[in-house]
């Protein structure tokens, strides 16, 4: 039997969703022990994202494969119950046996929030990054523009060892504020390891006027990182959703 | 000089408002401490609502006195800079000499939040509890009608030492929903140690028909603590503002 789960998490505590060998505060890692309280399994979880330290998620997707048929909303209550308070199972269905949530994803909506007003929200902290300073936000969208579209975003990738294609499409960035928080949602068929944050960084510099937007033509086709602005900080990252 | 400010926290890691012997972990202790950093002066601050370990405050209101005159936006920006981010001084102004955070203080508000529904928002974990049932909302209306107005609260105080009078007007006590978070929305001249909370802990067992609304006539009548219900975890509650 094959489960798909949507999953949401604080990632503040926690060293990423991919399991390590050297830590047991790794998100797969909690939901896979929990998985082996419950059924005794020893499985491995399938993500669709795989998401970094301290980045969040209101909508990561993960599937797993079980030996047997178990009630799905019964498994879900008894993995929320076992589970840390910071990590929770939003939906659990059965699916076909041939899904999987990284191969079959269509696309991926991330959220990005910023501070840019001098005010804090000590509720918020957690999940906004704390830039507090203005940003032209007329040359961010410009700048996005460019972004927009299939690329080859080496220069966005902080894997050095990255070895397969660094193409993706990026379908839309879109930028709006509410009060003084920027938000920058992006949806793409994929994202690189750091694109967003990367991509967030450079947007950043160009809402400072430490770069000009079209300078981006010259960075996506360098394939050098060094061209790119800096890695924006984990907090203010949201994976929202998965479309298959 | 006298300032007069206001501060909200999140109160998670704190061991409540008031300065204690053996612990650094209280917000007026850290404030002072800012102070100190600030103005090389060893100052007490006022604060109007000694919020307990756990509570959060979005308008707490402090006063503080200052041998000389400072700019009083220049001083908040100081102690924001140095002060952890969990703490904020959204507002300080330079008030009258006489003016006293605590002592003048007319009303108070105070908010309660409780997820009644199963879900959960690994988002607001910190600020609401998950109580995760179903209430009787219109019996716990009528419960709250009858603690409205002028009571002798000594059955809703935590505190067995407490020795001044308990005497205490609650002007509103408002329940509203908003999805599956029950809020409760108490204003009053005064709040006795650990009052609200135990007023939510009765509520609750009004609204879990585990008693009678009529019953909370007797169990102010009875001025025993014992009679009340228990004491609402502090995670759900938050000083919303203080008037004078």
């Amino acid at each position: 039997m094959n489960y798909k789960m949507i999953i949401e998490y604080d990632g503040t505590r926690y060293e990423g969703w991919q399991k390590q060998k050297h830590s047991d505060e790794t998100l797969q890692g909690k939901i896979e022990k929990a998985f082996e309280k419950v059924t005794g399994e020893n499985v491995q979880i399938i993500g669709a994202g795989r998401t970094d330290s301290g980045v969040h998620a209101k909508g990561q997707v993960a599937n797993v494969h079980l030996p047997y048929d178990l009630n799905a909303e019964n498994l879900k209550n008894e993995l929320n119950e076992i589970l840390p308070d910071d990590i929770y199972i939003k939906q659990c269905i059965e699916v076909e046996e041939k899904f999987h949530s990284r191969f079959h994803a269509k696309s991926k909506i991330y959220e990005y929030n910023l501070r840019i007003g001098s005010n804090k929200d000590v509720f918020q902290k957690r999940f906004i990054w704390q830039f507090a300073k203005p940003l032209c936000i007329e040359k961010m969208k410009r700048a996005a523009e460019i972004l927009q579209g299939t690329h080859d975003f080496t220069a966005f990738c902080n894997n050095k060892h990255f070895k397969k294609s660094a193409v993706r499409t990026v379908y839309s960035i879109e930028i709006s504020t509410s009060n003084d928080i920027l938000h920058l949602r992006f949806c793409g068929d994929g994202f690189l390891q750091g694109m967003i944050r990367i991509m967030v960084g450079t947007l950043v510099e160009v809402g400072e006027n430490k770069r000009d937007a079209d300078s981006l033509y010259d960075v996506l086709k360098s394939k050098q990182r060094s061209n790119a602005g800096f890695t924006a900080p984990p907090q203010g990252l949201t994976l929202i959703s998965v479309q298959y």
